[in-house]
């Protein structure tokens, strides 16, 4: 038996532990386990290296994932250089389709986000034998109680909230900490309750600059002349806006600037006259070592889609339902994001202990 | 309104957290809350302070109990100095209830384990009103999907196991480490799956030495000249004996020595002749500023609890089930530990990425 | 004996082990001590509060300052409200003195950076009993070994670094930090070389963009696709230029974007052609607990300060001389920066390791 | 040219980090690098690896050593077994001398402690020629001002402290950590005293159960019921006499019980009624990624090791002077132990802030 493994999107701790646990699980069957190199583009490439005892070695603490990972690796959009040497964009789904059958491939365990296992659903319709294993740092998929990374990332924001504390409070400034969550606030929800934030905005809930007044008003009357606020980057602007960073005149998409912490902690600042400070947190909740949670997590998934892929399953995905793993369809990692519902009792919760949301 | 707050039993981090939360909680409500010290010593001898604002700052991210706790505050059985200078066991609850009615309680925010909890439902039959929120490093309670507090433990005992790793790599030696788990092994389990554990040793999987000596020889074949033992404090002995930790004569009860963990340290070097070391992790597992996973729990056990004694509950704990907080009955904490099922997902995913049990 | 504490200029991790120290050491002579709030701002308002066993219990692990701390409390410039509300600058030390003279304060321990520091030895020539205790998170002075501080702030730029890694290798990225030094790269040197960088850009050693180029060449040529560049806030342009934020339109001073960090990335991604990623550590660097060294530093330094107080001295600061604290005069602390000597044998060892100084 | 690269003695953070440094310099020099394996046996077995590129890739932050170290690897007294399958101990030095020979080695760079130096030394007698990297995790060498390692092994015990503190204060107990520490006392008062110990114990200075006692009872006085008491594993008992591990009947060497910790914790127990606990730190102390100093200094001294083997020098080792790295004779490394000086500034500084040493 032959069994294939990549791992596609953006980085996220655990999937070095997911790839290790998938192979240990595939030895015990007795399968040959093909690593292909930066997602999808390894298989349309052919370019793989073996899984041995070896190559998986030391792999359950190490963040990052040993096989690559790529953007641009969308094989019914695939960038193909012309012989003008320009780019264009062709569907190579065949290609990758006949090299699976070329290598023997019994099945791919596809590791990956919303884009990584939406392609792989497509190729399943296409006839190719995949699992999938849901990765998303901002846990926003509705399909599984949990994903691998997020633990770490919470993890990493709430040290950095930790820090920014005894700044605030020594300096008598607000602090703003932009962490990840494109769609939903969840990253932002954790770690400001964990970091003892006064202030969290996050894209589901609306927020006003008089609310976030008040509250920072309220706590100087309490003798407390500093503020932490956390705001996750897909947070709208005071009117409802999405705000888009801004650029630095000529730079490319990546080395974009401002955003919505920068926003805010621009409008409190005038708005109280309080000194304010902004840290984007940016890359850095994505890498390091998984937490203890994240390990366990990402071990359990790959065992479980390795179980599947032995017994000569596709087209679903395992997922986190209370305390077992379960497979679900594919399409289930597609679906709309898993927000945080304003009345859950997290939220709630957050509010009791003095958390303003901006509303 | 008045309520009280207690923490009972051995330290556990985020105590401090559900205090705090409990305190935010009713504040909102206007409630005056009155922390007893030393448990239901504090009751039993009006041994109080308030808490206000003011005392809970900064209490979220710091281990240990500001209330302070004891292991001798059984009302039931409590020790009293009689005129000749001895100690008597007696009966003080009716003491305790009448000093609840003196200071005017509405209410009793009770943390704490197994026997606190117990202690809290007898006093309910006396007809006091208590709430309870259970605390159990070792995560073995049936009532509640996780016990805050446990998820720090075991990123100690990771943590611990990441560091025994280069040694033991670098050595060639088998490393035995020791963690908590009287009854259940939940510690060993997750630690041991963190942390890359080769051998995974708790109470409810009986062992033999061959296993071990098996699992020891087989990675010496796959070149790996070292291994790590992770054994729950209350694993039992080769013949399924209760193993008690020796004493060195004249030492009292704190100071017993040996265990199971220098037991196994020993029998696997004698029988594999490979050098072993044998590490106790103790106390440090009980303390340190909690994860941001048991601040966030803490956090809202203690809103629960504050919530349910606002609205004049009693007899009932807060519990996570899946996603929520509810109330369940107090008697819940006291039923029997909640055992690692041994063919659980989690321990049969251990033994696919080649964990041996001992069995 | 009266002794008072302050201190000022940006946060730094050990403020508050430096005033446990001295306030302890001065306890066992048996003088008061009185922490004035917000740097010298505390001594013109009359702002202090009374230190104590109690007010200094737990500090010793934690970040931040007790006292808080000030940028606009030069009492030689002090901004003062007119009559008709506008803010004028005024010379009030002679409101200092009094006020000194009115508290009979015996002495007076200031811990403080440059500007502090110069500060103290203006009013140590008008007649005040100042001891110093040097501050600087950038480790930029000549007249002692090391300050407190520095080590934490090293520790969190290689704990970012070694996150940063596993992302650079898994996206085949570029990826950029920005980390603290304004006039010396210390903080980029050491940390660059703890966490492994292989390009470190720091203000004493000017860059070419052909040099990083070839670096970043080098590694792919050696099948490692991905590069990491530390650059220290105040390394310079390409050209050798001074490069500042821009800023949003709009927004003050501390909301200013871009920076070095930013126009590196830019620069090194239009030049390779490799997507490239700028984090800004930021104010995380001065956060935090302390490391064990900057503790033992810390209250090394507190100590030797309360000493020194209390036999009278005055003009004086602390300094670390190689095992040894000694004091040294005042004005030490505000001769220009000591900057990383380019021929230092730390900058040849990160040399001879593959470390490109884009020289 | 080939230079050979060996690790001896206990397990210490950095090791890997002298390694990469010293590979990547001799790299530069066109030199080709050996690895031998688990100490002196690896050249007498002729058991090395090629260190190359790859080889070294990943290990600035990797405890342990890649290549495996070994407590009975003294050529001068190797245990070879005979016919009869006894073990013998036999001079094997010119097999050794023999084999450096035949692998045309250059020069070695032996990096080990005490015990492997002083066999270099006399090594280098026979003609052979070896620069030496000092390791030892204790820092008691007077030829450098600081040993590897040893910030690392600070950190551990200092965060022990941290967790022991929520634990002792909130179950008012005396908690005992012992830590390492055979000779010298260095990593106790380091730790002690970032740690924010009551009492340090330490081979260098006598102490008594009564000075410990007044401690006790006069932090109870002062409303602190609780104590922290840090034990160097080599301090001596309370008349002086040196303590030695009980043995669990049957049992070998390493699995030795009790010892100094635990005596102390008794006999404190048993003076003051006051509850204790007691906890060995062992192993942990020697494991575990570096801290960022350690990464830097063994990187340094490696660096430096493989400068002095490219220029052909032998009987020398590499020692850390100020802020330089130096060579001096090998035979430093084998002097007596550098002791804790009772009298020095960091003793004084310590009891300044109250830390009791028993005296």
């Amino acid at each position: 038996m032959r069994v294939g493994i990549l791992t596609g999107g953006g980085d996220c701790p655990g999937l070095n532990a997911v790839i290790r646990a998938a192979a240990k699980t595939l030895f015990t069957g007795g399968a040959e386990v093909l690593g292909f190199r930066d997602g999808y583009r390894g298989i349309i490439n052919k370019n793989w290296m073996p899984i041995d005892k070896n190559a998986i070695s030391g792999l359950l603490h190490r963040g990052g994932t040993i096989l690559g990972t790529n953007n641009r690796d969308n094989p019914f959009n695939f960038p193909v250089k012309t012989a003008e040497g320009k780019t264009k964009y062709c569907d190579v789904s065949d290609v990758l389709l006949e090299n699976i059958r070329d290598l023997k491939l019994d099945n791919l365990i596809s590791i990956g986000g919303d884009g990584t296992l939406s392609i792989a659903r497509e190729l399943v319709e296409k006839g190719a034998q995949i699992v999938g294993v849901p990765k998303t740092i901002d846990n926003d998929l509705a399909a599984t109680d949990q994903t691998f990374g997020f633990d770490t990332a919470v993890a990493t924001a709430t040290e950095a909230l930790d820090k920014l504390h005894s700044t605030a409070e020594s300096h008598h400034r607000v602090m703003v900490l932009e962490v990840m969550g494109r769609y939903a606030g969840w990253i932002a929800l954790w770690s400001g309750v964990a970091g003892g934030a006064d202030v969290i905005l996050i894209p589901e809930i609306p927020w006003s600059l008089e609310s976030i007044m008040q509250k920072i008003e309220e706590r100087q009357r309490e003798g407390k002349p500093f503020s932490i606020i956390v705001v996750a980057e897909g947070a709208p602007g005071p009117s409802g806006e999405h705000v888009v960073r801004e650029r630095i005149e000529g730079s490319g998409d990546p080395l974009r600037l401002g955003g919505i912490g920068h926003l805010v902690g621009k409008l409190v600042e005038q708005a109280t006259g309080v000194e304010t400070r902004v840290t984007v947190l940016g890359h850095i909740q994505r890498g390091g070592s998984p937490s203890p949670l994240d390990r366990i997590l990402a071990t359990r998934f790959g065992v479980a889609a390795a179980e599947l892929a032995m017994s000569g399953r596709s087209g679903l995905m395992v997922a986190l339902k209370g305390k077992e793993i379960i497979p679900v369809p594919l399409d289930e990692a597609t679906k709309k994001p898993y927000f945080v519902p304003p009345e859950s009792q997290l939220v709630l919760a957050a509010r009791f202990t003095g958390i303003c949301f901006g509303d």
